[in-house]
């Protein structure tokens, strides 16, 4: 399983890796920071630009209670700099690269909660502010975990934290070399891949495999699916469309699909 | 009925309107270009980048065939001037602004199409991008017209066109200057409001209202409904939440309720 998920990468020095993925965690906001301390994820230092407002409290409070060190009264041009230009709040934390599970550990957790399980692959969506509101979608519904491919696709940067409001400091994300390897494997643990297109003859709700354990795979916004990612899916669904344009916004996608998925398992 | 809807306003000289629905329409990227060439909206003006390519060949055509003057070869950084540095792919339309009807004439659009009216009604979402994603999912379900407040609210902005992907063009919109005063007036036609709110006690699926003609009534991004909104409403809806974050992005958050009451009319 070691050559699908990356187990553990994350978490080595940051110089063996390349992109944003090796790079310090930096989560910046009021509602991404509050879920990263009450989550167990680690934790390196809290960024305040005014301490002792009503508005931080409770994330003081929880920093103190985890032993996280505070540096308040920052100038909000340092926090700017710092989180890239992000609408941060006056708030950031700084955080160890967030790890990278295996996809076998995302099949453990639906096990464990005896749930058939519920993935999310994203097949080189490009724009963080997708990235983030399909994590956070998919926390919303219980999803078990995210697929994000190495390459060319965007990884979990500060813009991608703050849209996915907090869900990155729950929902695991295994970084994978390959999907469509990564695809064929969860397909031998009894996983059914459900591509996403708007091309499809099925429309998802209709669908028997939507009930079955399954990871929804969602393009890229314009692009769609690679065609070797189409081919390897199980089956290809798409959602009814009433109107003119004739599409969604990538997230919105994603999120009408995660919720049909969650009613099609009662 | 006129003191409720505000139509024929914005065909009005611009300098009697306040704030950006006034202006001349920009319509910026190849998607909302084409969409708005595909109707049968106005259009004074198209500005291109560059002329005779693949990527503008069918827009071209469609601006040839509506004898709308095409201005071509234009600087790229002109036309960034004009659509407020969007992303506009090298076309930009120059349009009147965007008309606003009444509520009566998108009850009628329902009552046109023999269908249970479909609105939504946004309580000031001030993002131009969730209005304009929620306008394209709006389109996406069929639904008959979007209504919006006059004020403290985004407007059909050149960003909120290029997030709808050309919904604009289709879907009416009438801008409103009282939401609550609307809302009660679509109670005396027969449509019940019905309040997207994520502490309500009942789920949108199971409620029997939700086949019925209705409003949805989406609040803005963390402050949710106002108040008074709040109370005006038929009823209170919420969407399932099993994860950790406790809520979604707006427009995500629209567009599974849309299509669950898509859903509840079969």
């Amino acid at each position: 399983m070691s050559d699908v998920g990356r187990g553990g990468r994350g978490q080595r020095a940051s110089g063996q890796r390349g992109g944003d993925r090796g790079r310090a965690r930096v989560v910046g906001g009021l509602h991404p920071v509050r879920e990263l301390l009450r989550s167990e994820q680690p934790v390196t230092e809290l960024l305040l630009s005014r301490s002792g407002g009503a508005e931080t409290a409770e994330i003081e409070q929880l920093a103190a209670a985890r032993r996280v060190p505070v540096v308040a009264d920052r100038n909000r041009d340092e926090l700017d700099a710092v989180s890239g230009n992000l609408v941060h709040q006056g708030v950031v934390a700084l955080a160890p690269a967030l790890p990278s599970v295996t996809v076998d550990h995302l099949i453990a957790r639906a096990a464990a909660a005896d749930e058939p399980a519920l993935l999310v692959a994203l097949d080189h969506v490009t724009d963080p502010q997708n990235l983030g509101s399909i994590a956070r979608t998919a926390d919303a519904v219980g999803a078990h975990g995210l697929i994000l491919p190495e390459r060319r696709a965007a990884g979990v940067t500060p813009a991608a934290e703050k849209a996915a409001a907090g869900a990155f400091a729950h929902l695991p994300v295994a970084t994978v070399a390959n999907l469509n390897r990564t695809l064929a494997l969860l397909g031998e643990r009894g996983v059914w891949s459900l591509g996403l297109d708007g091309n499809a003859d099925d429309l998802l709700a209709d669908h028997p495999l939507a009930g079955e354990p399954c990871v929804l795979v969602v393009g890229a916004e314009g692009a769609g699916l690679a065609r070797l990612t189409r081919e390897r899916c199980d089956a290809l669904v798409r959602l009814p469309m009433r109107g003119h344009v004739g599409s969604l916004n990538a997230s919105v996608a994603a999120g009408v699909a995660l919720y049909e998925l969650l009613r099609a398992r009662g």
